[in-house]
């Protein structure tokens, strides 16, 4: 793609004469098709010894001389080289091939510029939406819906009833769509009796979902994975969860059953959120917090801590009376 | 099944008639085929305006007309309902069949009833019993015992020296009888060496493993999951551990080598256990919990919580007498 | 391999004639062919009474009649069994072989004594040493260089930019080299955008990575996991995180980006490790502790547990007071 057609869809300001990219790299990787980025004026020297043919710096840079390179003026060069990235990859991407080691049912509908790799087993009336890339020993199950631009990068398994819109990035290892844990005790033998998960699974546009993350479909309705919600890896989401948009879920946290997840919702890593929890759009939760069941987290930028959750504010003031006490007893 | 006979099996009574059913339903999902359930009389009239066949209801729900529904009363309507699914998934069982992509060795004993799915590996001298299931891409080790009615969901690892009796359903992404995590220093290097870890995993009737579980042979004996025990996804389990029956371990809980969990002892989700516990039957412990080397927990019933694990009442006392001296510091 | 040559290798003194060694054996499982150790005297009555041929025991053991068994005598005969199991495994290693059901690309450089078993994908470029084992249902992506005598266990996912030194485990289901957890957020939209993730994965001499265990690469410059270190099951590690050389991590912790442990430092079980941490030369972490970001912890052989992570003696003292506490208001 030329600098200034990327330039126009990343909203920078191109200067310095156009050149062709093929992709972004660090100073050190960078070739003449490459983009980097400058993020604070004390790289700029970095940048502009690289072999880069063009640069994003900040919008009011001071550049004496530019030695050649484009320079694309953003004023958020992180946000523009995210963009930039998108829109390169887009343009960049490979015909539609179905490798001949996969096993495709006949009646699987994938699009011809889908790309469907190594030992990928794909079930009966699956589909399998436009420039999407089903990644080497992937296993799509029976009637499972894939959207437009999807990436399950290598080895996911997906279970029918899950359906995915575009744009959706699922990683290694991750599960999508398995049965729920519940189970029926019956108190005369003392044994459990699973409870049937019959439910689905809907995870909406821009969804990333971490590599050897589970996510359980629903078990009678559904679990739901709202648009531009991001999962890190190793998180478990229970069956019937709500998790609702850009909602960002940071590595090893687990969701119990049936709770909910508001938009715009940001958990730290290793939290434990109980069944029927809900959190409130735009709170905040430190992380290892623990969230006992039923309970409600309200407060658009307020940040819990601890187990059970409390406000940070008054989890640090009781951290430092434990400790004052502790040392007056010496 | 005829409702009638279905009604037998799960101890329920049977009035209006007898119809076949196929499967259990949601109120919404369900067709004339379909068996569906009422836990509180409030749902009655959305299961009577449903389209399915037959549905349990409370032995002593009050239903003046069924139109034409089948009823099936039932002092326990969830545990039949659980019971109900069971009985209709048994008897729809399909017939055995080893898909052309799998591969098994000459060697490997697998019953004419059991079907093996694609891209399935099964290795030298492996018993694969009658009418279980490996699901796509599973891999199955050299002299691995499989029972009968087992199901491996999919791309299931399970290593030799591993022994499953009947029933035992495994989930997608599991690792059953990997080498624990075992290791001697050498003081004068400072380096680790691997201890050999030659023992078996010896896994019961009726078990459940979660979805990318990892359970870890024992070091020169083995690790035990008793007959009954049901165990959520992302759980790890060391070497020589014994899990004892209808234990329940919810999500991402790890248990450390060589710890005992005794019958119907209940482990929240996200706790840690240490090596050398014991945890006596029927105890209870709380989410995100900690349990310190070679502690024991005793008291059937008795609910354990924090880290330390202590007995929840003294921890809630601890946690309410820290925030009165918090705020009274103000 | 004869019991004297062997002795001489790990340190040990042989006496009681040579015998032929094959494996190591528990004493049950032993044979003729099998070493068993003895790690205190009160096991010498059982270790004679096996059929085992020969037994490594406690240098200053006294055995009037050792049975025919050949002795091998050492100073730390738990040492001397793990060293004795890696030289008889190396000794054993099987001939070079590719299963049919491999799918290598033609210019991969694959070792003709390395092992690549069934339903392999081996991508473009790579390179598989001299006598490592790729394990069932692997994919190893373009360009991936891994060394000599490593093992992928099973169904191991590695991604391209990735290196292994040699004489690496790694376990079932572990993915190495994905794509880091990094986002733009576009404050006008509320969306968040991949931050591109370009950067590589370097693994050392003598890692060990468990089951189910994700590594991710770095953003745009490296994660290091050094010679010797060693992780357990379910671990996370983030990008751009460098682990230091003989490292142990227990299962189930996570590691946020850019953090430090440098080396022979000792994390337990479920600790949560947040971004930019650096945590000092043989620093031990307990299980379950939380480090907050950019957090140093140092001193080599200090205890650290707790959230946020503190000294264990402080924490101790803090449990104190607060328990006495209780007890007082009652």
């Amino acid at each position: 793609m030329r600098s200034t057609e990327l330039a126009g869809r990343i909203g920078a300001v191109c200067e310095g004469g156009d050149v062709e990219l093929n992709w972004i790299a660090s100073f050190a990787g960078a070739t003449a098709q490459s983009l980097v980025f400058v993020e604070h004026e004390r790289f700029l020297e970095d940048a502009l010894a690289s072999q880069a043919g063009a640069m994003i710096v900040p919008a009011d840079a001071e550049i004496a001389d530019s030695r050649g390179k484009v320079l694309l003026r953003s004023r958020n060069p992180r946000l523009a080289f995210a963009l930039a990235a998108e829109e390169l990859k887009r343009s960049a991407s490979c015909p539609g091939r179905v490798d001949a080691s996969a096993i495709v049912d006949s009646s699987a509908d994938v699009h011809p510029t889908a790309r469907v790799d190594e030992l990928v087993v794909i079930g009966a009336g699956a589909k399998i939406g436009a420039r999407s890339h089903i990644g080497p020993g992937s296993v799509i199950g029976p009637g499972v819906v894939i959207g437009e631009d999807c990436n399950l990068v290598a080895r996911v398994v997906v279970f029918s009833e899950t359906t995915m819109e575009d744009r959706v990035t699922v990683k290694a290892g991750a599960v999508l769509g398995s049965d729920g844990y519940g189970f029926v005790r019956d108190a005369a033998t003392g044994r459990y009796h699973k409870f049937p998960q019959t439910g689905r699974l809907e995870i909406g546009n821009d969804v990333e979902i971490g590599a050897n993350t589970t996510v359980d479909r629903g078990a009678l309705d559904a679990t739901v994975i709202s648009e531009g919600a991001k999962l890190d890896n190793l998180v478990h989401v229970g069956h019937n969860v709500r998790v609702g948009r850009n909602v960002i879920i940071v590595a090893q946290t687990g969701i119990s059953g049936s709770s909910v997840l508001e938009d715009n919702v940001v958990i730290g890593g290793q939290v434990g959120i109980a069944d029927h929890v809900r959190i409130e759009s735009g709170v905040i939760v430190g992380a290892q917090s623990g969230i006992p069941s039923k309970k409600v987290l309200r407060g658009k930028g307020v940040v819990f801590w601890g187990t059970p959750a409390r406000p940070i504010t008054d989890y640090l003031k009781e951290l430092a009376t434990l400790s004052k006490l502790t040392r007056k007893k010496k």
